[in-house]
């Protein structure tokens, strides 16, 4: 069953002579391996294609083929533009332009808060990845086949954002998809090993503070870790290089409540807080005035550490209490 | 294609009264997963099936279905036994005479160095997991249908033996019997939680220990951590707990060579090497009489920690130059 949007861009790419694809700023596996399998199979049918990237590709992804396209040169105006995993135009920076100045404006994306407006706007939230899209589009639009190069875009795409198959969105789709592209003989236990594996200095750096600065309460129900200025100031800590560092907490056995603090500037805290089974960690972040999820949420707080560390356990032992 | 000998082992299963399934001994996800998916299928089938284990349940596997399969207090004589991932019957442990007892006696297992007798011993190296071949066993040859108790077990399984879907004995089938075994509407995400995320208490501390003890030689090239005995001896550690350690040093950024050694009993260290890209590690430990592959390879010795890391970087830091 074609879908009739996916079918107008499709026939609209067949036309057109050139192409510029435009992924979000600080462009991921998804966007990256999206972006760089379209172009290759644009490529392959006779098309001119730029791919234009705010950044350097990043390190962990520096592996994948097709990188031939990505060009610091760029057209004063392009056939075509294609705005690619991607809800909001704005998130393409300083490429916006190139966007709005291309003859033919289309957008094909998988976030749930698309808003996108281009002459053909193609969102499938119920795909974990927009390579899974793309690998539509490839397959049963284009008619064309897959190479182990375009194979391994799509697949990097789908592990990085199913967090290698286990986050919810993962579907009996995706894996048949990643089933079909690992027949032309892709590395993926490298694909994995690097979008998922390899850590830097910083990282290893931050996660040794964490661990030595976790202690645990409530009969290790509750977990509490943080990072202070002074843990950070000196290093070129990136944003990324935070992620995770509330799950050392969150998965060690029996903890039910983990909580993370970061000092980003001199007596400013971020809070990340997790729960595995019962405990509702949103209502503990509206207390600090933050929000999220039952299972995931954050607050901001300018209290001190010690201040705030007792402030936390007399809102969260309660509730681990209440409800165990 | 049916395998005459898996046809041969189903036709005996649907014709037998009793059956003791015997997994072997440190039962993990992939011997105890394929155990209960047999054993709830055979107990559907309305057979009378106890799966005997070696030890407890361990706390990363107890969300499986079917634990009341378990017993502790055994017949004495089954009419049919079912040795089960599981390539020497040696392993069985304690349980070995439940399997020799047995009026008929059959294997089932996906080890390339099995070497089980038995009355049907159906061995299939292709299948990434024993997990597997109860997939097949149930669908193809039972014609039976799976139910998500029955699916948890072999998607278990399945995850456990694949790392997750990043080993290279992941198969284009493994994905595709997957994605089956989500249409039952099993808690993926839970299940690689339990089984990969989950770390005890002895393990966060062995991994800080580790990342503590860690220094880089070579330009970063050449990663050494370890666990001395003073470090080790008032916990109860066992095997399972050092397993990755190794891993710390390997996934950091520009590392080739990771060693990490262990001082498991005074004076006597365990030592594990990976590398990434270019470095033979089995050479290495052929040197201190050890042995392995290219990437993984470990030996003993007895030196004291000093000189050992000194004959060690000795050994590595020329080759991590020359092939550089």
């Amino acid at each position: 069953m074609a879908d009739p949007i996916l079918q107008k861009i499709a026939e609209h790419l067949v036309e057109t002579e050139d192409v510029v694809i435009l992924p979000h700023i600080n462009a991921d596996g998804d966007a990256l391996g999206a972006a760089l399998a379209l172009g290759l199979a644009l490529t392959d049918m006779g098309k001119q294609v730029d791919i234009l990237l705010e950044e350097e590709v990043p390190s962990n992804l520096d592996f994948l083929p097709g990188q031939e396209l990505i060009k610091t040169n760029p057209r004063e105006q392009y056939s075509t533009a294609v705005n690619i995993d991607n809800g909001d135009i704005s998130r393409l920076g300083k490429r916006e332009s190139y966007f709005w100045n291309a003859k033919t404006r289309l957008s094909i994306d998988h976030h749930t808060t698309n808003r996108v407006k281009a002459h053909y706007s193609y969102v499938n939230t119920k795909a974990s990845a927009t390579g899974e899209i793309v690998y539509d589009l490839l397959l049963n639009y284009f008619k064309g086949n897959l190479n182990k190069d375009i194979s391994l875009c799509i697949y990097t795409a789908i592990v990085t954002d199913t967090g290698g198959f286990r986050y919810t969105n993962t579907t009996p789709e995706t894996l048949m998809i990643c089933a079909d592209l690992m027949r032309h003989e892709i590395d993926f236990p490298y694909v994995i090993k690097k979008v998922f594996d390899m850590i830097s200095y910083t990282k290893l750096y931050l996660m040794k503070k964490t661990i030595n600065s976790l202690i645990l309460l409530e009969d290790g129900k509750l977990a509490i870790s943080y990072l202070t200025y002074g843990d950070i100031q000196n290093y070129d800590v990136k944003n990324d290089d935070f992620e995770g560092l509330v799950n050392i907490g969150r998965n060690l056995e029996g903890v039910e409540v983990s909580v993370f603090l970061r000092e980003d500037s001199e007596g400013n805290f971020r809070g990340n807080l997790r729960s595995n089974n019962y405990v509702d960690v949103s209502e503990i972040a509206e207390i600090f005035n933050g929000g999220g999820h039952k299972r995931a949420a954050g607050f901001n707080s300018s209290d001190t550490r010690e201040e705030l560390i007792k402030k936390l356990i007399a809102v969260i032992v309660p509730k681990i209490r209440r409800e165990a």
